[in-house]
C-alpha cells in the first residue's frame, strides 16, 4: 500500500532562501506546489531562476501576475534608485526603501488560496529574521499571526484541519542557510538575490541584498557560484 | 486652521454591503480610497456598479487585476453551474460552492498594501456574519485575526500606529444594512448582488445572493430598486 504524499505550497522567488526552503520541503517528503509572483519588479531574472529551481522537483509551478506597483511606494516596483554600498557595514538598521508594502502578506494570501484548492495544509516561506534587512513581515511574530489568521480564514481551518505556515530559515544566519542548502544539493548559481542585476542576469554586488548574500557565502567558507558584474 | 481628513481604504465590490460601508466611511468623515478587484469573476457588472458607487464621494478608485481563477476551485471564478432556488428556505448551512478560496484574505492584503503607501490606518470591509452565506472569512474572529496580523506585517504597526480593520456591518441583518444605507443616501439600484446576472445586468433573483438580498429588502419593508430578469 502506498500513501499519497502530503502536499505543500512553497513560495519560490528565485532567491537563495526560497530555493533552500523548496529543497527542504522536498527532503521532508512533501509534494511541492511552487508559486512565484510577477509583481511589477523591474527584473525578470528572478523569475527565470524560480523556473530553474521549480524544475528541481516541484510537481507544479504557477507564476501569478500581481499588481502591487499600481499602489506605488517601493524601489522594487517603481523607478527610484537602488541604494549601493561598498561594504556591508554601510547598511543601516532602518526599514529600507526596497521594502514592498505588505508583500509577504499578499504572497502568503495567494499561497493560502492555492493550498485551500489543493487541500494542502502546509505552506513554506523562506523568510529570515536574522539577516532580514529590516522588513517587518519577515519576523517570527508576523508568521505566527498569519498562521492564526489563516486558520480562521479557510474552510480547512473551520473543519479542524490545522494549516501550518513553515518558515524553517527564520532563525538561521545566511551562512547557515547556505550550508543547509548545499547539503540538500541546491544549485545556488541558479538563484539570484540582486535588486539591480545587469541585463545579462549578473548581480551588482553592491545592493543590500548582494552584500548580505556575499557575506553569507564568505561566512560559510564557500565561493558564491552566482555571476557578478565585477567577476 | 484646517485639519487634513483621515484616509481610509474601502473594499468596494459593487454589492449592497460595500456600497453601504463606503457611505458610512464618508459619513464618519474619512477621505475614501476605494479598491475593487477583477478576479476572474464571470461578470463585469459588479465592477460597473463599483465604479458608479466610487463616484459618490471616493477620492480615488483603483481596480486591481488579480488572478485567483488560475487556482480554480469556485463557481465564481470557474465555469460551473450556479445553484438556483425558488425560495430562501432551500439555502443550506453548508459552505457554498460559490466560496472563493481565501478571497477576503487576498482582498484585505491588497488593501493593507495600499493603506501602507497612503499612510492610512483604517480599512473598511463590508463583511456580514449574520447573512453571510457560510463563508469562513466573513466571521468576526477572522477580521480580528487579520487586524492582529496586519499590525505585525507593516511598518505602520512596527512604528506604533495602530491599523484598524473596520467591519461595521458584521453583526447587522441584511434589512438593518439596507435601512442604514438608505438613511445615508445609498442608491441601491446601482449595486448588484447576483452571482449570475443577465448580459444586460439584471439580476437572476434565484441565486443564494439574490435570495438573501430580496429577503433583506422585504424585511426592511422597502422595494429593491435593482432590475431583475422577472420584473
Amino acid at each position: 500500500m502506498t500513501t499519497a504524499k502530503k502536499k505543500a505550497v512553497v513560495l519560490l522567488s528565485g532567491g537563495l532562501d526560497s530555493a533552500t526552503v523548496m529543497a527542504q520541503a522536498l527532503d521532508e517528503g512533501y509534494e511541492v506546489y511552487a508559486v512565484s509572483f510577477r509583481y511589477g519588479q523591474r527584473h525578470a531574472i528572478e523569475l527565470d531562476c524560480a523556473v530553474e529551481q521549480a524544475l528541481k522537483g516541484a510537481k507544479e509551478h504557477k507564476i501569478v501576475e500581481i499588481d502591487l506597483s499600481s499602489f506605488g511606494g517601493s524601489a522594487l516596483t517603481t523607478p527610484i534608485e537602488i541604494p549601493k554600498h561598498e561594504h556591508i557595514d554601510e547598511l543601516t538598521e532602518e526599514i529600507p526603501i526596497t521594502y514592498v508594502p505588505a508583500r509577504n502578506t499578499v504572497f502568503l494570501s495567494y499561497a493560502l488560496a492555492w493550498a485551500e484548492v489543493l487541500e494542502a495544509f502546509d505552506v513554506f516561506i523562506g523568510v529570515n529574521a536574522l539577516d532580514y534587512s529590516g522588513y517587518p513581515d519577515c519576523r517570527p511574530e508576523f508568521i505566527t499571526a498569519f498562521e492564526a489568521m489563516a486558520n480562521l480564514a479557510t474552510v480547512a481551518g473551520v473543519q479542524g484541519n490545522k494549516l501550518s505556515i513553515h518558515a524553517p530559515l527564520i532563525n538561521l544566519t545566511k551562512a547557515e542557510i547556505i550550508q543547509r542548502g548545499l547539503a540538500l544539493g541546491v544549485d545556488y548559481a541558479k538563484t539570484t538575490s540582486c535588486y539591480d542585476p545587469a541585463p545579462d542576469g549578473r548581480s551588482c554586488g553592491h545592493c543590500d541584498s548582494c552584500l548580505l548574500r556575499l557575506k553569507g557565502f564568505k561566512d560559510a567558507g564557500v565561493q558564491d557560484p552566482r555571476a557578478y558584474t565585477e567577476d
